[in-house]
């Protein structure tokens, strides 16, 4: 036997190098024990790619064979005589479109109902109204004249008629925190209970997947379900998280339940695609901003790699504008606009001199993200490697409790985040009131230092939030720490500017200083962008969200400068954004889309030369009937790898079995014939011609494997791996096999960099 | 010698197959022959790849080899030692970035340079202003009270005191065409005189540029000085001509300039990154647009391909951002505002029922765009095979005096362009006034006939245009006639509103005719981006173009429903934009981005096989010595292909060799020793080592081919091409060469498609 199939350590040589990394392949390579495949044909044919694999959760697709079984199934379809030919092509591209449609019309609605409800939640924790329990503050009050003052909305402590001043603190201040860890806590525990994939943002994981990581799990109607209303809890009960990610979540299982309810049934590859798109619709739902969706599926979602099939930016687009005309139509905040945080009052040009401190901002955007990046990874480590992980449902009490403990001392952390970064883009102005003082000309210095207290806590509270077990996204948190600082950082130009007004450097001002020259406004949006920069490290989308969220049309060049700046600043202090940092922290297989240049190094380095991998040697001339079907069973069994090389005499590369398709095909055998196992076998077409008494396994292999060659630069290979989407890549010369490099060896030799790479890497995430 | 070097005839079996274009590739594989290099050494060493080649104008790039010699270089300059290894890595990036820096501030004054000559130059052919020559309109009428009426612009009647109707008329009119073909003509004469690259757009051959074609004459300092002064020219004549593409060219010119100013001299993947990131300071500039410039980058120039660049995008956002500080700096209009055509008077909302008139808009957008694309293309074609073609400047002296003849007599044809397409976007406002009866609500059919009838005269006069020897944008004529046509469906739509108010469909107004329900304005966006999608196929980037353009971001949804629309409606009528159409009659070699799906086909059905190829053939066993470095010289000399594959016994592969390289070699050799011609050589180190006696070239070989089997689908050949930038790929079995497959190959398969593909190639544009 030992001559048949050789073995060797490949295994244990990667546990050497990163013992998490390892199992992971371990893993990823032997689970997918229990896949089954429809087609088994004796024979040769075209159609061979063809078969339909069926991946396991913690797998990884093989792109290649996807597509051509993608291609195969449409040929097909059109290949159909009659009636049927006629129809079925136009049904299957009607159901796909059917599945985008219905899902951005789900998702649309999903978000106005989730805005109806946060929004009633958590003014829910202040009081309510008096002629309904089930009106927010604002629909309470509307239909009132101007100047009228609202008494349909009636705090706690009037609705239960306490007067004294501490009494009425002390109950108002109870309530607030018993609701907030009410609601927290409820969110927890369906999480916990129902789907513990609903927790956190979701994006890693829907990045991860759509760049070919089998995670069904993560997509199904429970985690749908749940992840929906307990974002919903989650985000009123005023813990420091957004909804943002969780609803690109949301809309991806969205279009994998559509998926299946028009029996889609699509291929690994088509799937990705439709993820890709609905994602564009979480954003675009969750801004008001369906052309920022588009750019976020393609900058951050890497969809960059499906370029060039249109399909995939077309939905994308599709669905994109419907989410936004459902969520327009279904009108959450009555107002018939998408835009979020309309910004007014904002004067429509800015000034040179105003770049000084735009540029500070993007520094502290880079610096301030990158900081909170670490923490957060730092405390999700803790939180993994300490008995914190057993406890989570009491950990959301806790930190619930402390949020709003502190929450409540310091009101601008006190509101709703979405509601202070409303005010903080506003510009004052005395028709529309002052919002907690904000707008007090006298009161500089207190407000400068509210808004950085407030944003410095809300550093240390999202660090810890994002990642406890509940529905979290970490786009409207940093946002407001971003809109805070820049906020402060206005009013402290404006302040230098009002002390001296004829300093050279305000001399695009008027030198009258009770003239509206500086829009602190303007600072909280590009404070926002900078501190989005420097946490998500994306580029266009950012600054086309932002715009969309804003209306600040006429601001985007400071805005750029913002984005650009902090992304700089960023990279320097930590390559990669929060999401990536996720990824490489849970080891999903995923190659970050940062730039890799090798230093001279060809693929031979990083290349598993051939005496470390197992392959099938399928020599027939050096020990002919030694090699039986039996013997092959039992190698297939014991080797857990997606796939092995087949080689013949002196490691002639012969092609690639997928270890699945040859366990499948010996099984169902022995059901026929007992017999077979002591038969010889062979994977080498010519060899079965000339023997008709072996078992002809030739229409398993896969010819077609690409094959480099090891003196290439590596960074082309990288390059492959990442523009191809490859599994796998053989390396031969002069037909002999020399070696293999899989993709679990590129996300170890992209990621090895990143902080704590690999450091939650969980074997039940991926079962 | 017949069996040492073995010829087929590919180049036969390649012209009975297409003419022109089997011209082109025995032109794109001759034409490096005046190559020269740099480094030559003996011995192998991991440096081999980065010698630098010198392409020849008309030749492609080899990305991979240039990819490395960047690598190579990058790493030279790292591994100095000393001061100048610490500041060597410094100046080279301060270098990259001074051009980058250089290019941006010039492209922004050049740009509002240029709109400050047009404007001057086009008024002129209106009138004078009184107290100085050099004054445009508004300018010579600035800082009067409102009201007031501006007497020192005169027209040229009052100017010299004509008073009689029919005089003044007969002067008007004849002077403005007189000056009309002036200015075209001067513009027509400097380019073919001085710069007959600095023709046309641009856009077709910096994207043909930026995809591997080498074209340097098409970025030289002379076409530089005449694309931007005849632009000026061109434009101001009235001719149906933008200024949009020609930026583009412009700026890449001057990236080009600076590059060799700051003696950059940058390997030739290197320079295509720097052209891309200057095409899209160019976009910005040209509308005003710095994040539609990074997106037209990235989206029309295919520059997603170097998504995992992330320098190219930085420096697209911070060359874009540049540009357009510039432009807002050197503020030639006035208002330091960005947005060129600023929509005002919009109502901020629009009504369900609104999209009917989008999709009937989005529909003719794109009918009208393929029909313009026809059009254009069978002038071109006219043009070319005709003797119009000898006689460039007549043809523009008459087709401008046909233009301004016919624009003279319809009063939205005799406006500017650009003022025309301002007011069309303008919502009509008592306090503005009419702009030519265009807001006479009693003129409704009067303005629709003109508009309607405007729109189709500038049809015909663009499709004939767009291609003269001028320089000519194709953007401003396309969004002129899509104003047109949408303010006239916006006419149209509220005419009907007036005549029933309270029909179901206008349920959404109020039933009150008087009240502004429906903004013609915003119908003219909308038929104008919709006209932009169907000619040049654009999506995500034209949205964000138009939004930079007209600030109508609240209508963001209409805007992208017409886009996607038109580019559906077009695309079922032709599949590719104008660029693309372009590219393909000039048969630069140019993936088209468009997907590609085989019908089951795989590679081996455009691979040329073994039989077919010119290959060195290194089999010292079978005749040894009687390959003499004589033989092999006269061979490279012979066959002008970029390398050949070299083989020994049995078709075993063993790399692949530029013939430059060779060719060099030789000829240092034979300058040094005169008998080394009869010697033997190899290409194949064991050999040389066996034999010392043997010439070594094996230091000449590039062992690290890419090889496929040739049993891989064509749709992954196809997508390793357009996604690796690949210039050839060898097909091996068992390390035995079956085949080879070129990027020529691969654009005939990509464009044979097209409507006249390589009816306008010409050699001379190669040379």
């Amino acid at each position: 036997m030992a001559q048949v199939l050789r073995q060797l350590p490949w295994l244990n040589s990667l546990t050497s190098r990163n013992g998490d990394l390892a199992a992971a392949e371990a893993f990823d390579l032997n689970d997918s024990r229990s896949s089954s495949f429809e087609l088994l044909e004796h024979g040769r044919s075209a159609s061979k790619l063809a078969e339909r694999v069926h991946y396991k959760d913690g797998s990884t697709i093989d792109w290649q064979r996807e597509e051509a079984a993608e291609r195969e199934r449409k040929r097909a379809i059109h290949d159909q005589r009659g009636v049927r030919g006629a129809f079925a092509p136009i049904w299957d591209s009607t159901r796909i479109w059917l599945v985008i449609i219905c899902t951005g019309i789900g998702i649309g609605i999903a978000g106005a109902w989730l805005d109806v409800l946060v929004r009633w939640l958590g003014d829910l924790r202040e009081g309510r109204c008096v002629y309904g329990f089930f009106y927010n503050s604002v629909a309470c009050c509307s239909g009132l004249d101007a100047g009228e003052v609202c008494q349909e909305w009636q705090t706690w402590s009037q609705y239960f008629h306490i007067s004294s001043i501490l009494g009425s603190s002390l109950l108002q201040s109870w309530i607030y925190i018993a609701l907030s860890i009410a609601l927290a806590a409820s969110a927890s525990v369906l999480v916990v209970t129902y789907a513990p994939y609903a927790f956190h943002t979701g994006i890693p994981e829907i990045k991860a997947i759509i760049s070919g990581y089998v995670f069904d799990a993560f997509l199904g109607g429970w985690t749908l379900l749940i992840k929906a209303v307990g974002l919903a809890l989650a985000v009123a009960s005023g813990l420091s998280l957004g909804k943002e990610g969780p609803l690109v979540h949301v809309s991806c299982c969205m279009a994998y339940l559509f998926s299946k309810i028009f029996r889609l049934n699509p291929t690994e590859s088509q799937k990705r695609k439709l993820l890709a798109a609905a994602a564009s619709a979480g954003v675009s739902v969750a801004f008001g901003s369906p052309l920022g969706g588009v750019l976020f599926g393609l900058e951050e979602l890497d969809t960059f790699a499906f370029s060039n099939e249109s399909d995939v930016m077309w939905r994308g687009f599709v669905i994109s504008v419907i989410a936004a005309v459902s969520l327009q139509y279904a009108d959450p905040f009555g107002t018939s606009k998408l835009v979020l945080f309309q910004v007014s009052g904002v004067s429509d040009t800015w000034k040179g001199f105003e770049l000084i401190p735009v540029c500070i901002l993007a520094a502290m955007g880079g610096v301030i993200g990158s900081l909170l990046i670490r923490l957060n990874a730092t405390v999700a480590v803790y939180r993994h490697n300490t008995s914190l992980r057993e406890w989570p449902i009491l950990e959301v009490v806790g930190f619930t409790a402390v949020t709003a403990a502190v929450s409540y001392l310091i009101i601008f952390c006190r509101v709703q985040s979405s509601e202070l970064v409303a005010n903080l883009f506003q510009e004052c102005d005395s028709s529309r009131g002052d919002y907690h003082g904000l707008c007090n000309p006298t009161a500089i210095w207190r407000n400068i230092f509210l808004l950085v207290l407030s944003a410095f806590i809300k550093v240390l509270l999202t660090a810890w939030t994002f990642g406890m077990m509940i529905p979290a996204g970490i786009f409207l948190p940093t946002i407001t720490i971003g809109a805070c600082l820049g906020r402060a950082m206005g009013l402290l130009t404006q302040g230098l500017y009002r002390a001296y007004p004829d300093a050279w450097i305000f001399s695009a001002c008027p030198p009258d200083p009770t003239v509206q020259c500086i829009s602190p406004g303007f600072y909280a949006v590009v404070g926002a962008s900078a501190m989005l920069g420097g946490v998500t490290r994306m580029t266009v989308s950012l600054v086309v969200i932002v715009f969309e969220l804003t209306g600040a049309l006429s601001h985007v060049l400071p805005i750029m400068v913002a984005v650009v700046g902090s992304k700089w600043v960023g990279d320097a202090l930590g390559k990669e954004g929060i999401y990536s940092v996720w990824i490489a922290m849970r080891s999903y297989p995923w190659l970050p889309p940062s730039e890799f240049r090798d230093q001279g190094q060809t693929a031979a380095s990083i290349m598993k030369s051939t005496d470390r991998l197992v392959v099938i040697c399928d020599d027939k001339e050096a020990d002919s009937g030694e090699g039986t079907v039996g013997a092959l069973k039992e190698f297939v069994e014991r080797h857990g790898y997606h796939g092995f090389p087949v080689v013949t005499k002196g490691n002639a590369l012969v092609g690639f079995v997928i270890r699945d398709k040859v366990r499948a095909y010996l099984d169902l055998l022995s059901t026929e014939a007992d017999d077979v196992s002591h038969g010889s076998w062979t994977f080498v077409a010519a060899t079965a011609r000339q023997n008709p008494e072996f078992l002809d396994l030739s229409s398993l292999l896969d010819e077609a494997v690409l094959q480099l060659r090891k003196e290439v630069p590596l960074q082309l290979v990288v390059d492959m791996f990442k523009k191809m989407n490859l599994r796998h890549v053989l390396f031969s010369h002069a037909g002999k096999l020399t070696g293999l490099v899989t993709k679990t060896d590129m996300v170890w030799l992209l990621t090895a960099h990143l902080p704590r790479t690999g450091a939650l890497s969980e074997p039940h995430h991926r079962r």
